[in-house]
């Protein structure tokens, strides 16, 4: 398991002028596979798994197609002014191979990947795959910081108890989590929050749970600072896990997702608020439920490699 | 004919914790029948017709496009607190048999479509089909209401006089609307009208009528909130009728419509704007101009479900 | 539970005069809704579950999109000179509920969904969904009919024992079938078998349960006739089960599929060679694999709406 | 109105040299337009037309889909070592305005807007446009060269009565032609029927007109030469008149048509039985529904493109 | 080649209600071509051309595709109360020959293309193909006006030195326009920026050159008449050209381009900018780098014909 | 430079027990790289470059397209009786890197690296790219074999001389390799060609250098078994080169490709023609022109992953 001193002169993505960004490996962003490193410190792998979904399936080819999509990722970000490929090693860790027909084996498959993969110092950016990989995550996020604040970016509250008798599926990874005491809920919160609910009894419950909430609306009508004033607020100086379904996005910005609602944020208006995390002590992320069979041109795949390549950007230096 | 008290203990959308929400019969928000319950107040039906269309047709496959997008509609909408299928019976009312080839008989077809589904009591939340079809469901709101104050939601102003000599075409509803009296113009007006015209002439009569416009050009400067208080203004106390041609929205939001064009509106500005509405005399409505065959990964389908969600969210209980 | 006398003077498909093909409810063929008529002696219905799938998932929007896709199928049968839905009632029996997270449960549901709604009569036409749901199907033709003899189209064996340690998955049903006596091998043959296998041992395991096999190179070698024969003497006159996954066409006639091998037959082939069954004591089918997320323009849909009718047409009239 | 001696030297498509074909004016096979030569013998036109569809509508988009799919052609047919460009001058006509609100007025645009282009003596190869057009089409045949036989592509016989009450619609064409003496059916032939009709009196009202029928199943067992030389004997010698409808391909290789029907004629099988009409007296064509909305990387564009291009290379020199 | 009078009674877009707008000639908007005029003031012509990209290639089919989805542009200009068909000549110039095989050649083929087009008087907006051809587009700018500021709507900077050690590609243009002396850039201005680049560098090389730049994540947080008067005040009364990489766009509204990148601007935003350029002295412009094979249902298409028509409109009526 | 003794044991495809065929890196048919192994004896690489296209460009997506289209692939191939990854070390060489701005240079640089990486006893499978490529490749096998017998599928002939002066171009490598005398003509053949060309002297002069050809329409008239002994017969006991233009495939079968030509063969032809080289001295080949861009559900994709199976599978054990 790997253990190891801080990266220095990190290996960065594949040279464009000698193999250009069609072609070559299909690793994120270009970047060296983990096994062609000596180490890394944080890891971008992938969980193609998609057996927790209530409707659209496709989340297995994600990561794939994420990795397929960041092909035009460069080592710098001007809007932070930062090369986040360049401070630390950040390498691709490939994916994990999970059971799809047995979600109880799934879910203890991606804890224990994630934490050998994690060892005691490595930082983990998971490309699902479904959002039913969050609790794992965080167990293991437990595991090393105590409870996490979340940041949770969604359509949907993710909270609910069962479905199908089901307790572990993509519709109730915050709810186990918070029966395990993984959340630290005061620091919490979820964002773009939209669409129809079972019944109050959903939004209630999340409220009960301490999650705070940014709705959707909430960014037609309030500046964005405000809202990154009240995100960066609500985490303050906790550990924070960022949990991101693509879905948080309207339909417009990403199709390729399995339960899409109407009147989601822009991909500016994400880019912007996941760049404002800038500084905080962001400890680990996932993004989750890019469903390929549904996306067209790749819009789906590019914002959610952006959405990676900013979450990399502010994930502080020897930070874990 | 049906006729009857207010419904109570209304039948609302199947169980999705019995019958998962890709599967069972493709009704508006898996609600049931009209035929499968006692009586309803509000009737969610279609006009699969396109022969009015002036350049993509396909509008004709577009109420079981929307029947089939809605599927993720569940039953409580948090941006109102309320639960639109929980208030009153809400049904799906099937489609009508319209002649393709008969634009004249079409008219007629709807007209007397519409006048016998509503009945004496029950509203009508209609989705074409093309926009062809607002006169003659406006001719059916004025026999209840007196002239209408409409809210027209498209990209064009639909007050043409003629095309190819064809009096009643998809350009030209509000014109003969005009013409027959069913609208109350001093408390009407267009939202989202944008794009070139044939002359500034098309503007000119569409004042002369008295029509109100906010252009689309207006949200890309005025808050949302002073938007929504004009339109509120405009509207009063009138009993209200929402026309909505998808092409409000920007291509990217729908482009699986007839007459796309660039610049308009994002589903969330529309949505926000529906939701407005809450609190006024709406009365009935259309949503038209879906066209599937155009659509990607039903993007434009599921704005336009959320429309519908949106209106019956705000449609008075009581009201008619 | 359905029992009843022969039907008499069925109710047939909407007509088509007066309501559109592309409107109305979207039963398959338009036929009426196994609630709206007396009694039925043949029930297409949808199992939406795919759950069991190994690639792409997606056949859980199967059974509505074959509906969807079935508008068009008009009464009368030129090739067999049969009108196969006014011979019989044939009705749509819906969707069944299926646990999508739970195989187990999944097939102890099909079972019995399947055992009642097939009673000691009805015979039944199942669209799905993966083929995982072939081994609950042949259990109960099983308990009416004894052992059956199967005519598998596939590119694919499906005979084999595990996968992830899974038993039941869309590659194992008549493994499992076999090893539950449910088949009369003597009798049964594999068509359309293409396509790289795991080794050799995976054709020698489905000779030894004894399964013939007419291979899809034959196709390319063989005159038609032959092949047709050759199917019926294998068939014989025992009761004939039909599975057939949509991959056995080739990915330009079926695109839209789970697991798509290249140098499969032609719709015209498949449909042909369905044709020529007719006569032969054919007790039931399903018709599984079609993954709308990956069709165009209804391509699969189609081919597979068809596929149904012509199995339709060769129920014998009076069969069990 | 043109009139004139035999073209020499035509003026050929632009040359790929100088414009490479994806760029320059659209017209079919980059072929000059009519107001750019002195004058034609034989024109390529659009009739943008497609209100007397049933199904799917879109087949208005159809000429200039498939002047888009046809700049690959190249001068040369080496199938049937003919330049068909090069032996007469060829032109591409353009469109015709057609009013898509008024059926029976359209139908006279076209016969009128027909004998004006043809003249005394050119021939028109019509692009479409839904087969409604073939009625006014064959009108203008009929003035030249009385009742011609009619060599018909086609999955469906399009010899109903009316639909909806309209006489004038695309499955009523060949019925309305009979009724007026257009053809002489002792020399006509269905080629590609297939698919579910309403009622066995569909055929019998067929061949009661008089029609031979080459039905798709034969290409499935007869000899391909067999067909061939069953579809010139049937023509013999007379003044033949083609009406190909695309969807006599299969779906997977004509998606973007109006009414698929699975189980259709292969590319191959089509463009060989067309060449087979060399030296035949072939006075006039037609290919119709094709329906852009549907189609694919223009699968469906091209294979109409190159039956076009093979029409032209039988059209006899010198003939009228 | 054509000197001559200012244009009066232009010739305008094709008459729809004599030739619907899905049929006739593909021009751009329906205008006259050059050569069907006496002359014309200002030019839409085509540059089909893409030798230059580096990533998806498929520019080379833009000119043709923009046109196709400009079908639907009226005369009249409501945004800006002008027809810009009616004030003067506006004709399609059709499209330009270039080698797809040598960068070189075809730098020097567009500008010699793009000064014997123009001429004297002419004012051209060029629709491409790549970003390549702004240099020798440019080249004919400063032929008459001297250095030009340079209006550069794009995601990119295109101020790169070589990539594969070609000079000329479409990440160069701007570099060698400075070497040139072709652009005024105390004048000149990138909006909408955004995503990785190489390095800080990128954009330091970039202010050195003097450009000033209107990064796409100032809307976000800018009112748009704010960003509009940044705009306005930069580019003084400079002759301005303008060159706009449909890439500025987000991909949900331009999915059908060369190098997305998630996070652009909205069409509304797009296009109000443009119209914020009325009254300056804007002598020509481009709209490059769309890519059909990525497009869907002409979204991207149709923004950048609105585009188009909004450069179109502001073009001052006498100008240069 | 690889160099070394046969390979025992080879190292096959990833486990897909253990990660699932949506899973994992994308090489072909998950097979290793050649950087995991000892060495290997034949090696499937990839040329992303389509600068010699002359339509629609796109195949430099080719290579990682059909790579993710091959993850269905499993070792035994019935037709064959063999497993291609089990005989043999098979791995994936990855993709050379090509400047796409300089054509000469690309050859040269595919020639250099195609040289390196076969050394002096790997056999190579290039996935293109375009069939530019066929060139240097073809120098290649010449300096070990001699003249070639090459066996080129194609609809066209590819033995143009050059095009906008271009002598390197995917239109001409046979004509340049011809020119070098790379070609042992006597035995070497065009299979599939068909379509327009420019003139007769195309076939004349491929006919000339002493290519054979395949016509398409052969195999509509004759038995498969007698083209296929045609071909063994032409192609006797030479040293045998593949080069396959996946456009030898119909639209239908293969839409992602850069210049279609309707009438193609089916899959099911084209794959047994393939296994029909079984025994014969197969020493390398190409697979070019796969255009992901106007793919659709990897149904091309699919197709040439197939294609490249078959090659590997009649690929002698122990050849050079």
């Amino acid at each position: 398991m790997p253990e190891g001193d801080d990266v220095t002169n990190p290996i960065g993505p594949v040279d464009a002028t000698r193999v250009p960004r069609y072609g070559g490996d299909t690793t994120f962003a270009r970047l060296p596979r983990l096994t062609d490193v000596p180490d890394a410190d944080v890891v971008v792998w992938g969980v193609p798994f998609d057996s927790g979904v209530s409707y659209r399936p496709g989340a297995r080819f994600g990561p794939n197609h994420v990795r397929q999509s960041s092909r035009l990722l460069r080592p710098y970000n001007p809007a932070l002014d930062v090369e986040p490929f360049g401070r630390v090693q950040v390498a691709d860790g490939g994916d994990l191979g999970v059971n799809p027909f047995d979600l109880d084996e799934a879910i203890a498959t991606v804890e224990s990947g994630a934490r050998e993969l994690s060892g005691t110092r490595r930082r983990l950016l998971t490309v699902g795959g479904d959002h039913t990989i969050a609790l794992p995550l965080l167990r293991v996020q437990h595991e090393r910081h105590g409870p996490v604040a979340v940041l949770h970016f969604d359509a949907h509250l993710d909270t609910w108890d069962t479905y199908f008798g089901a307790p572990h599926t993509h519709g109730t990874p915050f709810r186990r989590a918070a029966e395990e005491g993984l959340i630290d809920f005061a620091h919490s919160a979820h964002v773009g929050i939209r669409g129809p609910l079972y019944a109050r009894l959903d939004l209630d419950e999340s409220e009960k749970l301490g999650f705070a909430a940014v709705h959707c609306r909430d960014f037609a009508r309030q500046p964005l600072d405000e809202i990154i004033e009240r995100v960066r607020t609500r985490l303050g100086d906790r550990p924070v896990y960022v949990s991101l379904d693509i879905d948080v996005l309207d339909p417009a910005f990403a199709p390729g997702t399995g339960t899409p609602e109407a009147g989601g944020l822009s991909s500016m208006q994400l880019l912007e608020v996941l760049r404002g995390l800038d500084g905080l002590n962001v400890v680990g992320a996932d993004v989750v439920e890019v469903s390929p069979a549904y996306d067209h041109a790749e819009i789906t795949g590019i914002a959610a490699a952006h959405v990676v390549y900013e979450l990399l950007s502010v994930l502080p230096v020897g930070g874990r």
